[in-house]
Formats: C-alpha cells, sequence, structure tokens
C-alpha cells in the first residue's frame, strides 16, 4: 500500500456519522415536499456544454466543469437545477403539463477557490412551481421553507421567541424607490441594492459612504435609506402575507423586510429568505423568476421557487443537537453469538426481531469473543446486546446487557423481544 | 428559442413518474440495508485519476471519464463504488474500526458504447461486509438481497412457486474441479469457466463445440460437464445453506447452483446470483473478494459483498405492476379555489388537511376556472377534488369530488377530512 491516497480539494466523504444526519434532513425535505404535491425530477449531472455556458455570464462559466469526452464532445458537469430544469422544460414541451410543480434534488459541481463551507460539489435542493403567476405560488414556496424548519425542530419549543425567521421582500418594490430616487441606470441600481442589503447590520455612516463611492450624495443617500427603511408592504407582498395568514403558519416566523436584496440579478418579483436566529448566513433562499426560463433555453414561463442549504441546515441541526433521537445507530439491538454451535440460535432470535420490524444487527464472526463483540456494539451506539449461551438455549431464554446501565437480565425470548421492542419504540 | 436542447446519448431524465418507482425502490433497499445494520457512505463523484486507473485492466480504464480539471490535475468521474471504498478504507484506517458494514448508493459513470439498457451514467447500490472472513457474512449478504426481492413483492403471492431465485456458488470449489480435470492454466481456466456459464442454457452439444475451441478434447468436455453437473456442496456452501435456514428464508428462493459462474475475476470464495423468474439477466450479484481492496489500495481486508441492479429493478417493479398502490401521485388531494374572495378559506382546508398529515395539493391560480382545475388533478392522477363555493362557505361545509366514480357529495368540512383521512389509509 503506496501512501495515503486524497480527495480532491473541496470533495468529500461522509461518513456514517455524518451521512445519517444527511439522511435524516434529506428524508424531512423530501416529505414536506411531497406533502404539497411537489414531484420528483432528477436529470443528468453531464450535459452537452452548450446547454451549460453562457447563462449566467462569464464568471459563472468559469466555474462550470468542462471537457471533451471519448468520443470529443463537449461535456460539462451540471453547475446548478435552473439550467437543467429548463432544459427540461424544452425537450418536452407540452408532455410536461403546466403548472409544474418539481423538486429537484442532485449533487452539483463548481471549480471554486476551495474555502472554509464552500464546496465544488455539494448536493442542491430546489424547489419551483413553473407556469403560475399569482401570488398564491409565491407563498407557497414560504410556507414550504417554514415547514421544513419546523419539522426539522427549528422552531424554539419554549415559544419565546422564533427560532428561525423568513424575510420577505419585493424586487420591483425597491426599483420603484430606486427611480422615484433618481437612480434608473441598471448597473447602479444593482451596486446600490448591494449596499441597501446591508441596511440594520452596519452602521448607517458606513452605508453612506460606500453610497457616495457608488456616485450617491449624502443627502440623496440619506433619504433614501429613510425611504427604504420606511417602505409599506405592496399590494404583491400584502397578498402573499395574508396568504401565510390564512395557510395557518404562525407570524412570529416570516415578517416584511425592505432591506432583503438577494445577490441574483434574475429575480423579478417577490423575494424571500430564511436564517436560524443567531447564525449567520441563509439556510433558505428564493423568488420569483419570470424571465430566467426563457432565457436559460426554455419556453417562456412564470417560475418561482427557492433552494434549502442541506449543508447549512445538517450543520445547524448537528450545533443544536435537534433531532438527537432520530439520529440513533441504524440498529439499537445486537445479537451476540456465543460459539459456533449456538449460531443457528442467535439467527433465529435476529430473524425473529427483524420479522417485529426491529432493526436487529448480528455479530458475523463466530469465533470472536463476548468482550470484543460488546465492544463493536459500545463503539456503533447499539445500546442493546443480546446473549445466548448453552444455559440459554438449554432453558430457551436469552440475556439483554443494557450498555448505557450495565444492567443485565435474562427472561423468556418472547418477553425479551417483547420489551426490547417496547422500549426503543418509547425513546425514539 | 433554438432548437430542442438533447440529452447526452446514454444519459436520462427521470420524470417524475419514473422518480416515483425509483424512489420507492430504493427506499425499500435502503430499509433493508439499515435493517441489517449496514450504515450509509457517500464519497466525491470525482477522484484523483490516479485513484481509479489502473485497477481493473485496460479495457475498464478506457470507460472512466478523465480530463484535466480547471487547476491541471488529471481527475476523473467514479466508474464504481468498490474503488472508492478501498480507497475510504486507506485512507481513514483504524477510524473506521472493522467489521464495517456500509452501503453505499451514488451515480456512476462508464464511457460505454450506449445500446439498450447500458447507460453511461447510473445509480449503483452496493453494500459490503469488511474485514470478516466467517461465511455467516455472505449467508447475511444473501439474506439482505432475498429481504429486498421480498420487500419488493416479486414473491410469487400464491405460494405454487418462488417469484425469484438466488443462486449459490464457490469459486474455490468451480477450480478445483478445473485443476482435477488437468484445466491448470488460468486463463484456460477463465475460459472454461465462461462456457460454464452457459450449462443448462444452452444445448449440451453446442457446449461442447466452444469447449473444443478452448483447447478441450470430446471425452475430456463430456466428462467435465459431467462434473460439474454432478458437484455436490463444499464444506463452505453448505455451511451458508445451514445459516440460510436458520435465519428463516424459504428454501424454494435459494439454491446451489454449481453452474453459476458470474463474471468478474476477483471472486475468491462463495458466490451469488438473483434473478426474478420469467425474466432474462440478474437483478443483484456478488460475492466474497477477499483480495481486491489490497489489490485498489486499501488495506488487506477480507470483503465480501453485492450490488442491486436499480435500473432493472424499476424496469421489474413497473412490468410486474407490484407496488402499484404506493405508486399513487403524491397527493391524493386537490383543493380547489372558488375564486379571489375564497381563496382564504381553501388555503385553511389544505393546511387541515396536511397538519393531519395527509399531503393535500391546492390549486395555485386563484382566476382559472373550476374545470381547469379539475382537469389538473385528472392528470396528475388525484382522485379526490374538494370544491369550497359561496354556499358551502356559508353553510361550512365542502363538496368533494371523486374523479374515478364521478361521485359529488357535500358534508361538514370535519367530516369530508375525517372520511378521506379514512378512504386514503384503506386504499393504501
Amino acid at each position: 500500500m503506496a501512501k495515503k491516497p486524497q480527495t480532491l480539494k473541496g470533495f468529500r466523504d461522509f461518513l456514517p456519522d455524518e451521512m445519517r444526519v444527511r439522511n435524516l434532513v434529506l428524508d424531512t425535505i423530501r416529505s414536506v415536499f411531497e406533502s404539497f404535491g411537489f414531484e420528483p425530477l432528477e436529470t443528468p449531472s453531464l450535459e452537452y456544454a452548450e446547454t451549460l455556458l453562457g447563462k449566467y455570464g462569464e464568471e459563472a462559466d468559469r466555474l462550470v466543469y468542462t471537457f471533451d469526452d471519448r468520443g470529443g464532445r463537449k461535456v460539462g458537469l451540471i453547475y446548478d437545477l435552473t439550467v437543467p430544469v429548463s432544459r427540461v422544460l424544452a425537450t418536452y414541451g407540452k408532455k410536461i403539463p403546466l403548472p409544474f410543480k418539481r423538486y429537484q434534488i442532485q449533487r452539483v459541481w463548481r471549480a471554486e477557490k476551495p474555502q472554509k463551507g464552500r464546496f465544488r460539489e455539494f448536493v442542491q435542493c430546489d424547489f419551483d412551481i413553473f407556469g403560475v403567476d399569482s401570488s398564491l405560488a409565491d407563498a407557497e414556496i414560504i410556507a414550504v421553507i417554514y415547514q421544513v424548519l419546523k419539522k426539522l425542530g427549528f422552531d424554539d419549543p419554549d415559544y419565546r421567541q422564533a427560532g428561525f425567521k423568513i424575510r420577505l421582500n419585493s424586487r420591483p418594490l425597491l426599483f420603484y424607490i430606486l427611480e422615484e430616487s433618481g437612480i434608473t441606470e441598471k448597473n447602479q441600481q444593482l451596486e446600490v441594492l448591494r449596499t441597501i442589503d446591508k441596511l440594520g447590520k452596519l452602521p448607517r455612516q458606513k452605508l453612506i459612504e460606500e453610497l457616495k463611492k457608488k456616485r450617491l450624495a449624502y443627502s440623496s443617500s440619506d433619504r433614501l435609506l429613510n425611504k427604504i427603511q420606511a417602505i409599506r408592504p405592496n399590494e404583491e407582498v400584502t397578498k402573499i402575507l395574508g396568504y401565510l395568514q390564512a395557510m395557518g403558519l404562525e407570524e412570529k416566523y416570516y415578517c416584511f423586510d425592505p432591506t432583503l436584496v438577494r445577490g441574483l440579478d434574475y429575480y423579478t418579483g417577490p423575494i424571500f429568505e430564511a436564517e436560524i436566529e443567531g447564525f449567520k448566513g441563509s439556510v433558505a433562499g428564493g423568488g420569483r423568476y419570470d424571465n430566467l426560463i426563457e432565457q436559460l433555453g426554455g419556453p417562456s414561463t412564470p417560475a418561482t421557487g427557492a433552494s434549502l442549504g442541506l449543508d447549512r441546515l445538517c450543520e445547524l441541526v448537528k450545533e443544536k443537537n435537534l433531532a438527537s433521537n432520530e439520529l440513533k445507530p441504524t440498529t439499537q439491538v445486537l445479537v451476540t453469538i456465543f460459539d459456533e454451535s449456538l449460531v443457528d440460535e442467535s439467527l433465529k432470535l435476529s430473524f425473529i426481531l427483524r420479522s417485529m420490524k426491529e432493526n436487529a444487527e448480528i455479530y458475523l464472526d463466530p469465533k470472536a469473543k463476548l468482550d470484543k463483540q460488546i465492544k463493536y456494539a459500545d463503539r456503533k451506539g447499539i445500546p442493546y446486546v443480546l446473549i445466548l449461551g448453552p444455559e440459554e438455549a438449554k432453558n430457551d431464554t436469552v440475556t439483554v446487557k443494557d450498555l448505557r446501565s450495565g444492567k443485565q437480565t435474562t427472561a423468556s425470548r418472547d418477553q425479551v423481544v417483547e420489551n426490547i421492542k417496547c422500549q426503543i419504540t418509547n425513546t425514539k
């Protein structure tokens, strides 16, 4: 065996402990998506390079992994899931009738400089509604984010405060204020928006200095910031807020925030972003993008949707110790093997447990000492160890060792199976 | 919009109907893996080319997608999941204590000639036990395959015959017979095994002709074939068969088959393969490969495992119309919107249904005619359509239309919610 083999920078192994968190979060996300009628879609990881390039500008193009395949075709690894779904809408046309509500959970690749929290391969969780221009669709996207965060346990259990907050704003509203303030040039608008995004986070003086660099005089800057902060929800936002209330979303978990900007330039309507209180950065974000699908090569289609940040959600689930109950090892029971002559007895017991829908592992080496088998259970975090020695075989009993308390009891097999089943169900 | 964009040959879109089958099969597979204590693992899709190349010979190397990344590193898309897990075992060493039972479900890529049933991107479902040389581990691999096929519904419900068969053989046993017959040269051995694989499928005369080309005289061929067919299970196979019986596996679903060979050269012990009766080709296969992990760059580790054929399993689940009950659309209820003034009423109803853990979709365009909304439900296969007009709003009732029978009834909201919940649960 030569030197230790490495993974590429920006790429990750997910060992079992990490995978358990990821699967839990993904299963939750999927179940919420489906509870609202979103349908699953998957597309190839490789597409023709021309499908992927020239969609989000030169900077993004530089991040796409492209290469010539064995047949000399220019191909690329997908950069996001929006270009692929646009391609799908273009490829299948009427075969996918609108409204189309799809979710898509797949790996994407970006040749970014690896840095903390930035990876070259990561999973995107997108869900979008195509073909509906009603604000009701935008409200539903927000409701899905709300349900995911609730179901993952980010809502404050003490009800003193919200554990997360979904902020809502409107791009047309922001542009309206800019135009009204005499900022009409597209580039300057986007520059100024980037500063507005920091309102409430940085000192006001700092923002005014920043705006000065963006060709805005002190007095106009001051007036602009005042105006932004005083914005009242427009009709669109008011409608969405009303829908959220009717849907039964608790008000402390969402709010209108006129300083919310979001980075991407393609949003055309409401925008939204969710964060976990006390933590920097967002865990979900999205908005309406009625022109993008056509720009990306699809048919002209109104669209709204959002993306959930899987990596950050997993980090926070661990950090806040949520779902610790569900993050137990896959099995709660190890059936040990006393010796070769008693293998069959142990096999039968593990079969009975599994047929009662209880995950049960059996130690697979009949020659291993009992000590070693118990250590294995301990390492895997399996709490119950069952022992079936000659005495137990003769009396049709089994000995249970609870590795957390160290307590050991012997009882009839039926009773033990029943007891274990009960105890595991109760602690779930 | 330019010409219709295409996917690359050998790559596939999975639209919702297809995805539902795939998710059902994958969820089943995952739950069986976990019921035996296998733990999830995922690794990067891209690895250093040197990690991937030179492992399975030149032919395989030609199928690996390799390229230079933006930093000039030679990289490649993974070709299988065995090389990555060998890399993981080498990278983490003692941090992954043995025995290690892992499952890994990921996309892999092979630049093969696209042909029916062969894809350049497909999902592999591998599960393996590392660090155990006992036959008990081999028996467990077979038991997992058995449970997956049973849980997917491939067992014959009428109990007249088996719906699937897992065949078991031993590589050392085959080599022993060859040596005994004077076939000692490695290459000739492998050539002859390829013919033996067809025993029982092709006429005997044909096989003898084939063996003639492989430098075997008529009389020795005849004797060899007789010998093979008369092989009795060796100690290893006998042990496994005994374990399977103790584990409670019904005997009609597995058998010793001395003509089973399997393609890959790296097997060192028992080999197994599962097929669905009446269908060509296998749906699962594997065996013991005690030398491979070290050959692939990992530490010397005994290993046994198998791979499930996801694509073929999905095809067969559809073809045999299994699990048709679980393959319903994600929602069973569409709440329609009568008009803009009644949106909130409909939103509330959909919220109530969801809070009772019933997936419920609401039509997202308040301006759409009721007709259009019902068509949408019909297209999506949603059986229950709820209508909340002014009359219903006034009386706190709701009208339910069952799209399958066309029957329409009006009742109190509580009662309707309760009824729907009951009916859906009963047909599940």
